[in-house]
């Protein structure tokens, strides 16, 4: 169940997930979506663990195992820690199989932020 | 000055800026990509400051200021220290005209968190 939960910055609809949150430049915020969005950007907001969500999200596949993606110069532990929270977050959906945990970025949790930081002008 | 300072995620270049970093899902970020990127996530990682950056960036003409904005729920003050926290990420712009100061979004900013956020497939 681990890589099917609900990601925070999504609800599902007919099409499966739809965003919860307008263009930041399309009207002010509430509190609600505030909340929900701010708490993508955080996890975001460290250097590691962009470039740990950078290297699953452009690993081959878009996943990879803790194998692949350790690279980043702190301990495994630390690295533990970073995906956890990128998990919590709503950013990664992670899957076990056999010895290896696999993390994988859901691509409609990219294209909601993304949705975020279009401009009114540009936006759907 | 302050309107004009170069944003962290931009340098200039003949079109006047590009971007500091490939889309998140094109190959794993460097620790000097993944430091600038987090940067600007991180000063939205906060629900009040991503509804102050909202109110800016939604308001008329792309401009506000302290005066349109402060109805957050928060005090002056803590207005005050959210907003010069996200000029200090390179996300806002300011300058003083008579009584006020204005903010105000720099598009191209948007528009280049946002190329982080675009799938490979999708990328320019």
């Amino acid at each position: 169940m681990s890589n099917t939960k609900v990601l925070p910055l999504l609800e599902s609809d007919a099409q499966g997930v739809a965003p919860c949150c307008p263009p930041l430049t399309e009207r002010p915020f509430t509190a609600e979506e505030a909340d929900t969005a701010a708490r993508m950007f955080k996890a975001l907001g460290d250097p590691v663990r962009l470039r740990l969500f950078s290297a699953v999200a452009s690993h081959e596949g878009g996943e990879a195992c803790v194998c692949d993606i350790s690279d980043v110069g702190v301990s495994q532990p630390t690295v533990s820690h970073h995906l956890k929270k990128l998990k919590e977050a709503g950013l990664l959906t992670s899957e076990r199989r056999g010895t290896w945990v696999y993390y994988r970025v859901e691509p409609s949790v990219l294209a909601a932020m993304g949705r975020l930081l279009t401009t009114a002008s540009t936006a759907a």
